[in-house]
């Protein structure tokens, strides 16, 4: 068995704090001040599994209470509000509380995020005035009532109605059909007093589409108000600690300026007026405001894969089983190939997308401190936030399972945090947009060159766009040839052979492999969707069977980006044994990509069989290689101690 | 886009019932008295949810006492004891509890299969006299305690003690060690009055490896014995139902008798005596009879799946989401090719894996009643069990996990039990066996054509018996050799181009490509392991390197098994719309094989990327061909419908 190239390599130190540093970044003393603050809260995650639903509910209400005294809940609010005025730091802060309780995570997303979140951006003074203060304090607690049992992915199709009462100058909103009713939406079952509720607008006879208006649904002492009916959801998979719960309207009135109208608004004669002509565009501006909510879940999922990861690690450092390199000693069972193939590439997938993560944070931030203002970026963003939290949360979620699995029995006991992880997460996938539609989503916008709003999923209407092009105008306008060129300047010799030439471990093959596969997969969908229209098929057929690679298309578009976050954010390091372990990081997170999908590759002459054995070989010797380092690389995500619990697994001293 | 052959063929009528009939087999009539039987407890599946876990424990118990009573649980036990001797219609009843709430299922397990199992199996006469009887009405409950803290896989390192005292003819039973007590014990914390304890065994000094024995625990009363101390494992990540917990023994004192001496025994002087002279052969003999556990596991997962694919096939004939086809109406999910190719693979591969489980109970059967005692066949039911249970397993998790997401937010809701299903068979990957570890028996069996026990797993011996062997001698003795001349056979002409000029749905080719699979696996795994000892690497290192291909070839061999056993059981069916059904769901378990693993069969030149392509064409026309029976498949598992609960997913009236 010869040698491989990287095992020739020296094993690089790693300074944990330094890694830390770099991997927390530009708001590295937001997320200290998280860390110090949620050991505190570390008895939650026993309250999770000793209290019963109700308790556990209060509990975790009290918790969020006291975050929001520490101001970690509000650093995106204004700062005349109570807020810190800083978007970017609040998805920083929330990122960190993914270490503790998920249940605390999430409420504080609905409070904070998702209510708070749609009467910042989509009220205006008076809402602002009125709401915002209280809040940021938790003082008042809201929900965020989008979901309907019947509808969720396809919001424009939502049954409520709020029709506008002239003569009274109130809204009158009304669950009009029994699939209709508000669902699954968080703080309704106990704790919200108003709910921002997303209703079909009527005025005068006229339908306006959906708009969200402020609804009182509890007084004071949290007695139900006057047609308002509320369900508990009962009990979830996880997450118990947070009241979901159902909600029913029967012709509840509101004054007319419970209308959410930064965007739209409706004068007391019942005029209905707004800046934004096109009632989809009107709506997809409105939804695009609220794109903070996919950046958080996407956060808050790699930091749950981060715990697992601390923990099934430190589990193979000091578990041994079965004698193998030596009679006397049981072996490590991180020591075995096949343990390392199992947690390595997992790893490196989670620091890539720490890195593009960190990156999209950035845009988000950028694009709400008015930095960047213009409409393409805007949805850039919003594409760039759907894909991301597609990838991390089902990352999440095959991260936390194989952890599991890898820490055998003991990982099926509570206290070891894997139930909690898994069953707490399992929903990350369907919230904020079930994956697979986000990312058809994604697909639409690079098919059509973003020329139309992000959530504007029409099915029919993207087929015909797409089939109305030659297929080089598609090509042309997705920027996809940008790629092309992408990938001939990232290699030296023009890169005209970089298929077969060029080594391995460099970025630059890595970066053209994943250009090269986005730009064809793109170029494969439209070609498909041109073909079965031109043959006269009906374009939901035509869609329906090209779906699998439209979600291919924009999954390699959403790899391409988190490849090239990471590649950067190790180009621009200095040089030295830290820049040496991610750059191991690096090259194990791109070829165990290429790896997965080599079979595509080959298909499109662009991997032979002899290089792609090459690439497995190459795998495993990149695992060889960071097993040294791989108790530094989990230490280096921080986890305070005592969120890991697992004592018997991890020991008692391990994590920051 | 031009129309794939199978499009070309007609829709197959699926008369529900009659392939009812075929899945039950020759259990039909055992399986249906389980499924009358489970609606009366289907309130259990609520209470999983709204009781404290004392509470529920209790209620598992009773429930199980109950089903004790109906005679279900004690089919695999002899007549003379109140069973009804009959092995095989007691794994069939076992998997028919599997619709159920796995906590009764798993504590059925523990009571019957693996506590009952044990007395039967390595006790002799005196043994079934004084405990069987009571043990098959559940009026005596006991464990199985063999895991330790410190050791699962391995099982012959257990820490716990059994010295014998020659002056009271007493063994003395110590945990040795913190990390030797017993753990994860099924029955231990609350209900379990006595236990079967693997432990060393030490006559005059000497060891003699782990042995059995029957140790008391509580008296009537519930009150624990002296010297005995058992602590609750606390809350785990599912079956809550089931009293797991730790036991630790201080020097506890069991007559002569306690032994479980089927296999091996000791004289009132201190005489080890046993026919088996071979230590290692000898517990591993005593483990072999416990084979019906892992048999249990599989068959419980593959119920498991059942229950997961009928809600979400369901689910997809009623929700609609977004308009596609038409203008009007929103479409069907399960139109969606996308939601079709997520789960009609699995739909599939839970037909192959429920057929491939009839063949191991039928050798089960055969083995434990006597028919067939050779030693060779024993060795084959064991790697069968092992690897069958690792595929199973897998799947179950694979499948529910997919089956929840395709129901979204609903999923999530307890109510629909997906939070249940997941939660409750996380375990089974590890239970019974770790599925990595069972692989690697797998392959050990194969590489060293049975010569050793099943249980053996030595690496480094095996590592060194295979590098003592050429290659070819290898081959020929793990009869890979015999699957290259059932290629041939398998196909006209001697099939000497089988891989480019068979029909993509020609079950030949299919059978031709696993076989070719296994046998290359194998062979490259001897080449491997010989490479690098011959290259002077410790053995073990050379077996971590080569740990995934270990896994690899074994996995194919067990897959090479399943789609045996299906092509074979539709080949025995009479021609006719229910052959032509399962034909097609046989050729998409085979074809998506073949799909996942499509890299591999390119990089080994059994397939052209033109070749590829056509195969992933196919398996999209094959869901489309299926989508029109999914309902009558699935309703087919026939799940009683109160055990569905999930009414506003399938509706009321859906399910068996």
């Amino acid at each position: 068995m010869p040698d491989d190239t990287a095992e020739a390599w020296p094993t690089p130190t790693v300074d944990v704090a330094e890694l830390t540093r770099i991997l927390d970044g530009r708001y590295a003393e937001v997320r200290d001040a998280v860390r110090k603050a949620l050991p505190s809260y570390a008895s939650v995650l026993e309250d999770a599994e000793t209290m019963s639903r109700d308790q556990f509910q209060e509990r975790v209400k009290e918790v969020v209470l006291e975050l929001a005294d520490t101001g970690a809940t509000g650093m995106g609010f204004p700062e005349e509000y109570g807020g810190g005025g800083d978007l970017g730091a609040s998805i920083a802060a929330f990122e960190t509380l993914g270490y503790g309780d998920l249940s605390v995570l999430v409420k504080v997303g609905v409070q904070f995020g998702l209510f708070g979140g749609a009467i910042l951006q989509l009220g205006t003074k008076v809402h602002h005035d009125t709401y915002l203060a209280d809040l940021v304090t938790g003082r008042l607690m809201g929900c965020f009532a989008m979901t309907e049992t019947g509808h969720g992915s396809n919001v424009q199709a939502l049954g409520t109605v709020a029709t506008y009462d002239q003569d009274a100058a109130e809204f009158v909103v009304t669950t009009t059909r029994p699939d209709a009713c508000k669902d699954y939406i968080g703080n309704a079952a106990r704790h919200a007093r108003v709910a921002v509720v997303f209703a079909q607008l009527e005025v005068r006879g006229q339908g306006h589409g959906v708009h969200a208006l402020v609804v009182p649904l509890r007084d004071e002492q949290g007695n139900l108000l006057p047609g308002i009916r509320i369900e508990d959801d009962g009990p979830k998979m996880g997450l118990n600690g947070v009241d979901n719960g159902r909600i029913w309207f029967d012709g509840v009135r509101v004054p007319r300026e419970a209308l959410l109208n930064r965007f739209a608004d409706v004068t007391e004669d019942g005029t209905y007026v707004s800046e934004i002509e096109s009632p989809g565009r009107r709506f997809f501006t409105m939804l695009g405001t609220l794109v903070q909510g996919r950046v958080s879940v996407g956060a808050a999922s790699i930091s749950a894969a981060k715990v697992a990861l601390t923990i099934a690690v430190h589990y193979g450092l000091r578990r041994r089983q079965f004698e193998a390199t030596s009679e006397e000693t049981e072996e490590l069972i991180l020591d075995y190939g096949l343990h390392q193939r199992r947690l390595f590439p997992l790893l490196a997938h989670t620091y890539a997308l720490h890195f593009a993560q960190e990156v999209l944070t950035d845009h988000l931030h950028d694009a709400f401190s008015g930095t960047v203002t213009d409409e393409e970026s805007r949805r850039l963003l919003e594409s760039r936030a759907a894909g991301t939290k597609a990838l991390a949360t089902w990352l999440a979620t095959r991260t936390i399972q194989e952890c599991r699995e890898a820490c055998g029995g003991a990982g099926y006991l509570s206290v070891n945090r894997f139930a909690a992880l898994k069953a707490d997460t399992d929903v990350f996938a369907t919230f904020e947009g079930d994956n697979n539609v986000l990312l058809q989503l994604v697909a639409k916008g690079l098919l059509t060159d973003y020329a139309s709003d992000f959530e504007d999923l029409d099915q029919l209407g993207m087929v015909k766009f797409v089939a109305g092009l030659a297929v080089e105008t598609v090509l042309e306008r997705t920027r996809a040839h940008k790629l092309l060129q992408g990938i001939r300047d990232a290699l030296p010799g023009g890169g005209d052979s970089w298929d077969t030439d060029t080594g391995l471990l460099d970025p630059g093959y890595h970066l053209a492999m994943y250009r090269f596969r986005e730009e064809h997969l793109l170029g494969g969908v439209a070609r498909r969707l041109k073909r079965g229209v031109d043959a006269g098929m009906n374009p939901g057929e035509v869609f329906s069977r090209v779906q699998d690679h439209v979600i291919a298309a924009a999954r390699a578009h959403v790899e391409r980006l988190v490849l090239e976050a990471f590649v950067e954010k190790v180009a621009a390091m200095e040089d030295g044994d830290l820049k040496l372990a991610l750059n191991l990081v690096c090259d194990l997170h791109a070829l165990t990509g290429i790896e997965a999908d080599r079979a595509w590759f080959m298909e499109h002459g662009r991997l032979t069989s002899q290089r792609a054995k090459a690439i497995t070989r190459e795998v495993g010797a990149l695992c060889r290689r960071i097993r040294p380092v791989a108790a530094e690389l989990v230490d280096a995500f921080a986890v305070p101690r005592p969120l890991l619990r697992a004592p018997a697994l991890v020991g008692e001293g391990t994590g920051g």
